[in-house]
């Protein structure tokens, strides 16, 4: 018989992925053309309020079965263009919508506050049925058992899952790319990339083919592609909605936690949106959610004065690119002549913190990430594969001691928030007003530094980041005076620089408050984008 | 000069004894006697509800001095009784009541809710200028640079710290004893323990020589002493008292929480000062705390019906000694007669995560404990060597995989109370009431078996004890037919039963509300109190 071993027939992990995206282009098949007429289409996808859209659903005015059409049809042109989605649910989504409007016809009212609303998913949330790849090749052809949480209650509320979308191998890097789904790029730019790890979602959004997106962010996943698509994307404190169902690289850390949160393209949708979700009780279904209601006065108070913002333009590591400085400041002058007290935030602290994070990152000397790419035999992507050889796994009690350290640091920085007071009002600082990224969107392998939202991660405060500006060939020409970078970091970020390719491309700032400090934070960005929208 | 190691003084561990013990009696001579009159004395530590004595600080019946003598005076005999305190505060104690009384005098009103109130602490809570031991000699003459975040809350009320009380070495167990402080005994019997790990507070409180203690409880340690004791002891969910200035052992081991809560002689003490400590806003103060208001709602709602009840009698793995299936019965059928709805509670679940939680203790092969023994070089007692001797430390990918395990469980427990629903009412289950401790008070070395309060540790709920009645030689007999145990631990158990010894020894329930439930617990426990005194 000689040796037997040839003879077995094995899957390679380029099979699975043949096979993968095979299923993908065959789920698409049936929907590269649509019934509904062009007018149709955009007539329903340019609206970006939810309630705006739900409105329409609850009087009639759309069908769930031309809304999610609409959505599929630009869904696919978004794919066509920028490689966004990884799971297609099309087929699904058109039933689920055809029951939708059977109830409808049958009752005169919808289902819910979301009945008929197309959602999509980061390739993260389960969704019954159907894969959880985390863009590992091993996660696939292994359905999930149930619905994600917040997909349960998302569907209870009348929303359509229509498809999910890409992110990068181990979800671990701000760009998307991994071997089984291959590389997401940005609508404006194909050269460029759209961010990450929520990137599937940003490409997706930007070009309309969804209305709400939810992504999960444990370094700044959520808020980077908003940033780089002219999206708002809320990190809420991870205890705020659901994490159940949603399978992570380093799972079971949870010291510096990764939370889900919505991406959207109007701060009305992503205030809609995180009020339904919570009125929900989320807590009734996961254990780790705190039971705290959505606070409306909070929401309403911090509208009906003037703010204490602080201000953070530089976080001593690398320095933005000048349109990213151009928009912070103009939108700085905005508020103080609109009457917002402003105080300068120095970043204080940053540095302990990141150093403390990133330790968490590895504590398991990459063992998580390296078993899950290696049950699938697919080859690491250069980001994933430095960072899991970054160091040795650490004790557990070493591992405790990191953790008293995260603490001690928390408290740190709490105290100082605690102490930033208006120097008017002598009131405690509200907001903080600070860039996403130190650049907007750079071409593939460019991003490096995400200081300025991972630190919100380790503290495990509200940001969110909504969009502020755009670069401007005009406005924002390369300094005469040559930029002398303070470290290769800063030099990697400051080359990059480049107003003529970058031209048009979004720009977002986050608003960060303390911990569960989310209806303060969605207060204070419709003030401030009031303010940045007036004169 | 030869050898000159042997010319170094060196502080042996029993002499850092001696020197504490010398300086705690040098603390406690000058009150060894009082000026106040017997009578007086009786008459301020008699009154067991904070607010009443409050009230009588605040009207000026009472001097915060008498009340801090009355209670001083209290607390040494309770000490010479027992072996209760750690560190003695007196003189500063007398100080601060002192300047109460001045300022009272001075502005005719009181500084705070808990003007003149004196508490104690276990000792793990940091008191500035004082040591935090443990009950390690190496943390011997190590004294805190701050306050805990409680202290400094309860102090800002106007509350006065008087002592700090005794705990098992390393606090890992459920009695009292440990080579610095020594052993802690029952103030009904020397030879039975007064239970652990807050026992000092337990033995303190009964005998009336403090009126708030706080503890800390990771498996049992609040409720435990609160049970042997006749007290109240709250263990709220971890992250709604500020744990924050409150070192423990293990620390940074956070997914099986300690959480610190009250202990008192009544309900309405409970009430009063849980409602105090979260009125204060800890959040603000502690990053770890969730921003959950006291719920006034929640409290009086859940006094305006008939409550739903899980009733779980026995765990499955110790059964409860006679008197305690005596009072739960009894209880039982008084709630029933009342309108109640009694829902049976089988410990599903129970088993799992009980297993799971013990391999937390221990995961880093007992790397922290031990090293604070060995710091002070002092001998372990056995119940911690045998604990830290238990396994070899995990790493920490393995430390994630049963942080994986903990949530799954967390959620099946979650969706089985959801599913438990009173039979006419249909409405989920409020509370559970179930035993304590499988025993009443034992002699020492006596207790084993924690599992009855252990697996709301690991769920991280609400569960507080509470006095539902004691042990009688006439009612409890030892049944006639011998009981057959079900194992090693549960013969153990049930060998120590002796009605002759215990009688009178009191008997605590538990009503165990799901995660942030405090108010709903403190709510149900007036309805449940009101008709365990009823007919």
């Amino acid at each position: 018989m000689g040796d037997t071993r040839e003879e077995i027939p094995v899957s390679t992990w380029q099979s699975i992925v043949s096979q993968k995206i095979a299923l993908q282009k065959s789920a698409i098949a049936p929907f590269l053309t649509s019934d509904l007429e062009r007018s149709k289409i955009e007539a329903i996808t340019e609206i970006s309020d939810i309630e705006v859209l739900a409105g329409k659903l609850s009087t009639g005015e759309f069908s769930a079965g031309n809304v999610v059409g609409a959505y599929i049809q630009k869904a696919v042109e978004a794919h066509q263009k920028t490689n966004c989605l990884t799971e297609v649910l099309f087929t699904e989504a058109v039933q689920v919508a055809q029951e939708l409007d059977a109830y409808y016809k049958a009752n005169g009212k919808v289902v819910g506050p979301l009945h008929g609303i197309p959602i999509t998913l980061k390739d993260q949330f389960n969704v019954k049925g159907v894969d959880t790849t985390l863009g590992y090749v091993g996660r696939a052809f292994a359905p999930a058992a149930d619905d994600a949480v917040v997909v349960q209650i998302l569907k209870k509320l009348g929303a359509v899952v229509i498809a999910k979308s890409n992110l990068p191998q181990s979800i671990m890097w701000c760009e998307t790319e991994n071997p089984l789904w291959g590389l997401t790029v940005n609508p404006r730019d194909p050269d460029f990339t759209p961010g990450g790890s929520t990137g599937g979602e940003g490409a997706l959004l930007a070009l309309h083919g969804s209305i709400v997106g939810w992504g999960t962010d444990i370094g700044g996943s959520i808020r980077i592609p908003s940033h780089m698509n002219g999206l708002y994307g809320l990190k809420p404190s991870s205890a705020r909605f659901p994490y159940h169902g949603t399978p992570v690289s380093t799972e079971g850390q949870e010291h510096v936690p990764s939370a889900i949160g919505p991406m959207t393209r109007s701060l009305s949708s992503m205030t809609t949106i995180t009020k339904a979700v919570i009125d929900s009780e989320p807590w009734m279904l996961d254990p780790r959610v705190s039971p705290i209601p959505w606070r409306e006065s909070v929401y309403e108070e911090i509208q009906s004065r003037p703010l204490v913002i602080g201000i953070m333009m530089d976080d001593g590591v690398v320095k933005v690119h000048p349109p990213i400085e151009r928009v912070l400041n103009e939108l700085a002058e905005k508020l103080k002549k609109a009457g917002h007290e402003l105080v300068p935030w120095e970043p204080t602290l940053h540095q302990e913190c990141i150093e403390i994070m990133d330790k968490y990152y590895t504590a398991d000397g990459g063992e998580d990430i390296r078993r899950a790419v290696q049950s699938g035999g697919e080859p690491f992507i250069p980001h994933v594969e430095n960072l899991i050889n970054k160091g040795q796994p650490i004790s557990v009690y070493e591992y405790w001691q990191l953790n008293k350290q995260k603490i001690a640091a928390q408290k740190q920085y709490l105290d100082k928030w605690n102490s930033m007071k208006g120097p008017v009002s002598g009131r405690v600082v509200d907001v903080l007003l600070t860039p996403t990224m130190p650049h907007p969107a750079v071409p593939h392998k460019g991003c490096r530094w995400v200081g300025y939202t991972k630190i919100w991660n380790v503290l495990d405060y509200t940001a969110l980041s909504f969009p502020a500006g755009s670069v401007s060939l005009e406005d924002d020409p390369l300094p005469e005076t040559r930029y002398q970078p303070r470290s290769e970091l800063d030099a990697w970020n400051w080359k990059f620089y480049d107003p003529k390719s970058m031209n048009g491309h979004p720009i977002g700032l986050q608003i960060v408050g303390r911990r569960f400090e989310e209806e303060k934070v969605l207060g204070a960005a419709r003030i401030i984008e009031e303010v940045s929208r007036g004169a």
